[in-house]
């Protein structure tokens, strides 16, 4: 669907290899990622970033994890490790316990860490097949989630497109407004909130996107640099500017994606969502949020039980001043006209039909 | 009231000293103006900036601008220049219209372009004395704007602190939320959404100020800035992180200034005060506009009709991105508690009784 000229994640035999987003859009920096402190630090460091791709990093970082022991003691560290990195997106909690859970399904006859003399050399190259090898299972059970993710994101593509088909005209291309960077960067491929644009863009219907800065990280660079690779126009503002643009009526629809969704649909996005979202609601401007079912947290019954990280204040300023830095907030349900998942759209009060 | 450690403008001579808010915080450094061109362009740049500071600013212009010619060909020319440097805060056509009607009222029995040889050399060292200089007497005028607005500041911070008082709490300092800089450093002195928590601070009040960054310039470091010097405690934030401080309970009341005050209460502020405006109403959080009688707009029927000032792309981002950069929205007057003014405070539609 996208081009994908730079992956953001690709296997390299027992490690993984990602692209360094902190280095993005100066430079495009690849990281090789080959033990579980470097995939850990790279998720705390914002290296990876995006809850969809957090979380297929984090099944690659348990496989990385157990290639010198597969213990179920190793296992348990290695989860709880990575599980410490970030809060609020629950694509990570959910890939660890999938992986957990998968792991400990298999009938395991013999795993590395009790007979190994040598570390597992991944899925491909393990020395323990055709015997089974609990490590290189886990990487065969993160190449799914990875392979999942695209096609989750593929699948909203399409249905957010039907979305943005409502909102054609002849007067002027959709005006599409994003915040943070919830495109293929934050995911394995396609994105979330720009997978819908991605589609229309392929599918010849003029779009333009209105990027939001995203203070602190400014992730909307991100954002620019990846419409500007796949030729779509765009426009930078500072986040203070999406209230004046939605009165002035220069924007149709705001795209979002999110990093924790609560049963009742109040939604963790990146700081700063909720004041678009309110503005949005103001003017009667759709605001969609696009995420894949993983990003669907059943087990919080609303947003109030979704935890909030509180980043470095250095992210903000460089010091001397006291700083409150939340990462997140949440945007409650009866704001959003609906949510894009690669089941389809529903509104908030029917999220519990996608409830697996 | 305040300490004025460093004034924000100060008369020498011929000329005036500015402190040049593009170095702060991290260097105070002065200017000096001594042309209508080296003004025009303090204000253009920001060197000089905040509504009623433009206003005090561009008076002191009129008069140097006058300084080797004051026949009333060069007062248009010079009216016209100053008026052309920002489009937004009518404090800066209101010192104009001052000027120019105060100038012109004069008995002009010599007028220094007619007879001079010399430069006027200010009010205090003019040759012409005792004989009326137009462009002294110009000084004159641009000194009582300057007072007038010390005077005004103080007289918000009284009217404001009484609004504080109201919210004053045994369970924690008030929580103020501001955005921009509408401190001492927008004014000759006081500030105007300030003034009131520099009344609080003085009346051993205690109070805590949350400061938005305000990209794209970062007048919040302005306001950090002063705030540290005056001894308040303060907490930089992303613009972004103001819905959820709010929803959170953290914020007692919001306080901004205005650039204009359109006659039905729509208020024009820097870029991000709307947003703000609605994330207090959804919390049922008060919001203050404090600004003196000449940020009051009664020409301008309706924010509709205030002009948005667009400035330079750099501002936002160093190249290569398409961006958008209007530097003021509209808050429209139903998001808006009341308005404090050197006359007391008042909602929305009572607003006429101080159109003089």
């Amino acid at each position: 669907m996208t081009p994908q000229r730079l992956k953001t994640l690709q296997e390299d035999g027992d490690a993984i290899v990602v692209l360094d987003q902190t280095r993005l859009p100066s430079e495009a920096v690849f990281q090789r990622l080959d033990s579980l402190e470097s995939v850990a630090n790279a998720i705390i460091n914002m290296q990876v970033r995006g809850a969809p791709l957090i979380g297929a990093t984090a099944a690659y970082g348990v496989a990385i994890g157990l290639a010198d022991d597969a213990t179920d003691a190793r296992l348990a560290y290695v989860i709880e490790t990575l599980a410490a990195t970030r809060p609020t997106a629950v694509n990570l909690q959910w890939a660890l316990r999938r992986m957990d859970a998968e792991i400990r399904q298999l009938e395991v006859t013999r795993s590395v860490g009790l007979i190994q003399p040598t570390r597992c050399a991944g899925a491909n190259q393990c020395f323990a097949k055709p015997l089974l090898c609990r490590c290189c299972e886990a990487w065969k059970v993160a190449s799914r989630i990875a392979a999942e993710d695209e096609a989750a994101n593929a699948a909203i593509g399409n249905h957010g497109l039907k979305l943005l088909l409502d909102l054609q005209t002849l007067a002027r291309p959709i005006q599409i407004m994003t915040h943070c960077n919830a495109g293929r960067l934050a995911t394995v491929a396609h994105g979330t909130a720009l997978a819908p644009v991605y589609a229309a863009h392929e599918a010849g219907i003029a779009v333009h996107v209105w990027v939001s800065e995203t203070r602190p990280r400014n992730q909307g660079l991100l954002t620019a640099w990846e419409l500007a690779e796949a030729g779509i126009p765009h426009t930078l503002i500072a986040d203070n500017a999406a209230g004046l643009l939605m009165m002035q009526g220069r924007v149709d629809v705001v795209l979002v994606g999110a990093d924790r969704i609560a049963a009742n649909g109040d939604t963790a996005n990146k700081i700063g969502t909720y004041l678009k979202a309110l503005a949005a609601k103001a003017h009667g401007v759709r605001f969609y949020v696009a995420a894949p079912l993983s990003t669907f947290d059943f087990r919080c019954e609303n947003g109030a039980e979704i935890p909030i990280e509180e980043r470095a204040a250095n992210e903000l300023h460089a010091g001397g001043i006291s700083v409150a830095n939340p990462a997140f907030d949440i945007t409650p349900a009866h704001l959003i006209s609906g949510f894009i998942s690669e089941r389809g759209v529903l509104a908030a009060g029917d999220l519990l039909q996608w409830k697996t």
